[in-house]
């Protein structure tokens, strides 16, 4: 990512005159704050307190074995031993590619995808590519991907396996499918050389940071030795409350009632899209946060983000989703999960009233870099 | 680590009849519970729920703040900005090491030192080396050094600058020197090239995994865009928490009954090991968790760790704290601060008892390897 970018970001999150459409952030109204506290507190009553206590590098048994027992519900054929819990799914990723992929190889990935995926082969001296081409690996997210919220049919899923290529198949977003209609992971049918990676950052709460891994079974022990090299362990406290979540809760009625906010959340959004910025491109999302908009016209993008966020808006612009940072055609990802209902629609017509004004965007100046800005 | 040790280890954990003397884990009982508790429940009414939400790659700002204003308490001098939160310890070493060494060069250490470090530094494609030599960095633990519970005097520390490299300063037991007499940190005289690294695992609770580092200025983008690509952020509840707990107790009080507590463990250990087992040569630590005794005979190290295990005891083998591995002399590290008081005599006096018998060790089959021993 631009650091312009980054540091606009950092400005526009911390200003509340601002209505973000920017991140990957759930709703927090969403959050199952009851749940939590609930499982917090069961948490700190086990004698013992291993909760706060170190644990072993592949994570809490019993949440392995629920996240095991709930892919097998998908056509997984996998045991707890074969799960490893992770910081998120980056972190996931980040083992997954140690593994897989040397510095200068390229790694094959979608004509937009996940940012902080990019900047992570990035940093690793890997060159994401888009389209066809020879490759070492893939990045994938079949299931829904990330910014455009589509899905891969049977044929591109196929395709994709035919390359016999390691695929990170990255299910980040999976379970937040509007439809719920979720097919099994490339990894049940590529057992060999697919790493399976998940969260609950989208559909519990990302403050937890608990993902996972499933890496195929060669790779498994160098998988749990990369993740005890690089922070020994997940948080226990963290596993802890996500584990009696899923013990106590109904997670899958949970998922339904998500898929519905969210499905909601993204036809307001569409629909002050086509009222207020009817010449901007879109597909209606099959589910996720986010909403993938182009526009014909060529404005300098960061330039435009500083614009409109003195218009009271931010968003991802569109060169940190692609592989090679181009920033035409002119494009946004839109979030619809973050920002409470109502703003959705002042957050477009704000957008509307920059784009509009698009004109003064050259004569923009921009901040100077954030001293926190890493990208 | 020797993956058959790794078994055994996780073999004698499991076991409720075995007293484990192996690892560095503090004692439950010292958690601050109630504190914990009462940050958690603030945590979860601030509005919008941050604790629950994406942060930023650095960690909690107020967080830092905290860090930053105990450290310069000890003779530093940095802002917020300078410090990022991280998963214990562990992981900053693994960031820092990502900055300063490439695969194939060596490390200088200790000549025993913190395993996780050396795994690290061998999986890294580093050779980790104790003694003269030429070095491209130092790992260093001169306020309180893992197993021996020494510190390095003030000669020894300038000995240490002197050799103008990069130097990770990990002071993970720092302030757990039972006199608290903290000396500044040597990133207090060469900021430009100490890494310095701390965590709340040992004075809070590890199971939060909430460490820092303190890069040099020059390295800190770096070591910001490396702590994304990992893993995005350190859990946002367990920042929040501990930031809440340091606003609301009295941290310094809280050392000093600690330091008190470990004292009276180590010497309830010390003379258990006096007395039952007078052959073996230890100095009193002067703070941490363990204590480091040598014996003179030659045993295997796995077979003698299983012999023991069966006599109700366990405890890290030398080996794993050496650069080299060695497992000559025999040694072993006791950690006086997991195991509940009363325990501790009992376990060396079953130590003894497999001691005494150690020529049976020949005879002792080792378990076959646990599918998740990573080492």
């Amino acid at each position: 990512v631009d650091p312009r970018i980054e540091t606009l970001q950092r400005k526009a999150a911390a200003d509340a005159g601002v209505i973000g459409l920017g991140g990957g952030l759930p709703a927090d109204a969403q959050f199952p704050r009851k749940a939590l506290v609930a499982a917090f507190l069961e948490a700190l009553s086990s004698a013992g307190l291993p909760a706060l206590q170190y644990g072993w590098p592949e994570g809490l048994a019993s949440l392995r074995e629920k996240i095991a027992r709930r892919l097998n519900g998908r056509g997984m054929n996998v045991g707890p031993d074969d799960v490893i819990i992770t910081n998120g799914a980056q972190q996931a990723i980040a083992l997954s590619l140690e593994l897989v992929c040397r510095p200068g190889q390229r790694i094959g990935v979608d004509a937009e995808t996940y940012p902080a995926a990019l900047d992570l082969f990035r940093s690793r001296g890997l060159r994401p590519h888009a389209g066809p081409g020879a490759f070492e690996a893939l990045y994938s997210t079949p299931a829904l991907a990330n910014p455009r919220g589509t899905s891969l049919d049977g044929a591109a899923r196929a395709q994709l396996l035919a390359r016999r290529l390691p695929i990170l198949e990255d299910e980040a977003y999976a379970e937040l499918r509007f439809d719920g209609a979720l097919a099994p992971p490339l990894a049940a049918t590529a057992p060999q050389r697919v790493f399976l990676i998940g969260t609950f950052s989208k559909t519990l709460c990302p403050g937890l940071r608990v993902g996972w891994l499933v890496p195929p079974p060669r790779y498994r022990r160098r998988a749990l030795r990369l993740k005890h090299d690089s922070d020994l362990q997940s948080n226990s406290l963290a596993q802890a409350i996500v584990d009696h979540v899923l013990a106590h809760d109904d997670f899958d009625e949970r998922l339904v009632r998500l898929r519905r906010f969210y499905r909601r959340r993204a036809s307001r959004l569409a629909a002050a899209l086509k009222r207020h910025l009817p010449s901007w491109r879109f597909r209606f999302p099959e589910g996720g946060f986010t909403i993938w908009a182009e526009a014909d016209d060529v404005v300098d993008e960061a330039r435009f983000l500083a614009h409109a966020t003195r218009h009271g808006v931010s968003f991802d612009p569109g060169s940190m989703f692609r592989a090679d940072a181009r920033t035409t055609p002119t494009a946004v990802r839109l979030s619809f999960a973050a920002a409470p209902g109502p703003e959705l629609e002042e957050a477009v017509r704000r957008l509307a009233r920059a784009w509009s004004r698009r004109r003064e965007v050259r004569s923009v100046t921009l901040p100077s870099p954030s001293p926190l800005a890493a990208m």
